[in-house]
């Protein structure tokens, strides 16, 4: 009990290089590879360990299906100053989202302000490391995706028509750690389930329901259920308007027009995403927002804490933490998640096989409450 | 019992008018009375009886203390083609908005996407009054108030120095009702606490809570506890946000810089909003972007419901369905809140003093699940 539960830790470059092989093996070019790479373990390194390398394993399983195109022709189909609609060709999520990301910094460094919508696109990882990409240009960005996998009914209803919709929300600070919201539109993300299932635990009431509404709280029956979309009624309308403006309005997937990747590997999964961008300086000097930003953060930080609550978190100030922890003592992963990683490496005959031999392996004891 | 607790119902004309007639009275030019009137009515017809007529004796005895400029000079301090900066000068919100919503059209119908940030503002009512203007020149929008009135403290913490934070987007459909959905990101809106107060009745457990965590559930003792957000840490992050982008990006108040109005009369609110429009187009011919909603909208109403569920319910339809009716059958109001207009009428020596003979008082019976 006690070794098999217990995380191993890596450095993230050597994850990293892990990914780049896997995904080069299997035919994407060097510079995309390295793209999902960087992309997957940004998202380990902030602990949002749902949608890192976790997740190789299933992307490696739609690229050996043929469902993914290993060389797309990324392109806008329709472009102004400010806005562009992009064809994402099929691509790997990752390539496809961080090109968007870069578009929509460049047009809104031009303009002050883009909308960049995505068509022809396919899972991208967590999305506040997109939305965290043009704090770096004095840029505040939303992301939304109008995620496939169909996990919740409508409120009211019992078939699974809608997704996740992830929303993240990324704005400057000064010396504090910038805020990046980051959240799934349901109580929980699909990806906690999975992970929940693998390690073999099970899930918190309130997160699932079976048909009836009872609660359901083994992540192995997920597929007799559904997510509970987060306060009610309210994250249902959120939800719904995360799918309209990241799917519908790129003539991406919404509601039952959505195939599950895994249950028809013939049709791509047509997954829609925004970015949005926006220079702080259309409305204030950036040092004087950035001041004003941390004059904010540090009244919340520092407002009078309910009695046993250790520390009042900023959205994604955790995160942040976990990046610099994560930097300097590795990434803690999951035995299971292990596991399927030497699977994949030996499947691919993969020379790194992620044997751990690199120190002792630690108990994982990160602040969950705040977490996404 | 009976008499006193049924609702009153008026034309909406009829409400419209006594607004203007108190607003004019109290030294407000005709033409910006109309317009304040036209937006709380707008909010009375959604049902949205917690930001319509309710507020206007709240709203004249700012007036009257002299907190509100009557004669603002709204105005752009910064402008690009695509954002602007507009200070409110103090004004009656609505006028301010709706002067700020006016200008986000403008020059989206120019170049296609627009956001405009307000400061020197006060309440402006109901989020989807405004978030549905664009609707008219197929453009989608995003609204959101940093809300003044200080009623939830951070996620952890009891100091309650964070607002209500309303959020509203409104997305064009074709021969369905568009898309409305607005929301506050507490649980509650403090406007439904204060006329749960004015009403005598108490509120539903999960709405607030004491200082130490304690259910608070009668609404005469609000200002001992505090709302809840939506989603627990979830909706803690999306009220900050908004509170970030509509609040510090404007430079307009944000946390405990926050003045509540009631508290110091001297000071001006210097309340925060924004509003966001794009066009459609700037991504998909609108014809078949209103296709495909149409086709979203229908497919989650009809998904298969769960038992007991007469109805699946869009975000912002029960609202389109009740404008329709109270156009039909007139607005009803609240006994304690006729009340207090006929106390104000009174006071400003209206010639109308909403004196009730037209037809049977009858009571409410709106569907209240899916309402904000």
């Amino acid at each position: 009990m006690e070794e098999k539960e217990k995380d191993l830790i890596f450095p993230a470059k050597r994850l990293e290089d892990f990914i780049t092989n896997a995904l080069t093996t299997l035919g994407l070019p060097k510079v995309d590879a390295q793209t999902c790479a960087a992309r997957m373990v940004e998202a380990d390194l902030r602990g949002t360990d749902t949608h890192g390398i976790f997740r190789l394993p299933s992307y490696c399983q739609c690229i050996r299906a043929g469902k993914l195109n290993l060389h797309p022709r990324v392109h806008a189909v329709r472009e102004n100053a400010s806005t562009a609609l992009i064809d994402g060709d099929n691509g790997m999520g990752h390539v496809v989202m961080t090109a968007a990301t870069q578009l929509a910094i460049r047009k809104a460094s031009e303009s002050g302000i883009a909308w960049v919508g995505v068509f022809n696109n396919n899972h991208a990882g967590a999305a506040a490391v997109y939305s965290t990409m043009p704090l770096a240009y004095d840029m505040i960005c939303i992301y939304m995706a109008a995620s496939l996998g169909q996990t919740m009914p409508p409120w009211g209803g019992v078939e699974r028509i809608l997704g996740t919709s992830p929303i993240s929300v990324a704005i400057p600070a000064g010396e504090e750690p910038p805020i990046a919201w980051d959240i799934a539109t349901t109580v929980s993300s699909s990806g906690k389930i999975e992970l929940a299932a693998q390690k073999g635990e099970s899930i918190p009431v309130g997160w699932m329901v079976d048909r009836k509404g009872q609660p359901l709280t083994d992540p192995r029956r997920a597929n007799e259920g559904f997510l509970l979309p987060m306060g009610g009624y309210k994250g249902y309308g959120l939800n719904l308007v995360i799918g309209m403006l990241a799917g519908i309005l790129n003539g991406a997937s919404f509601g039952r027009r959505v195939r599950d990747l895994e249950k028809d590997s013939a049709i791509p999964r047509r997954s829609g995403h925004m970015v949005f961008a926006m220079r702080v300086d259309n409305f204030m000097p950036v040092g004087e927002f950035k001041r004003d930003m941390d004059r904010g953060i540090r009244e919340i930080r520092n407002s009078e804490r309910m009695e046993g609550v250790d520390r009042i978190w900023l959205p994604g100030e955790m995160e942040f933490c976990r990046v610099q922890e994560h930097q300097k003592k590795g990434i803690p992963i999951a035995p299971a998640v292990v596991q399927g990683l030497r699977k994949l490496a030996a499947e691919l005959s993969l020379t790194d096989r992620l044997d751990w031999k690199e120190g002792c392996s630690k108990q994982r004891n990160s602040p969950e409450r705040l977490s996404s």
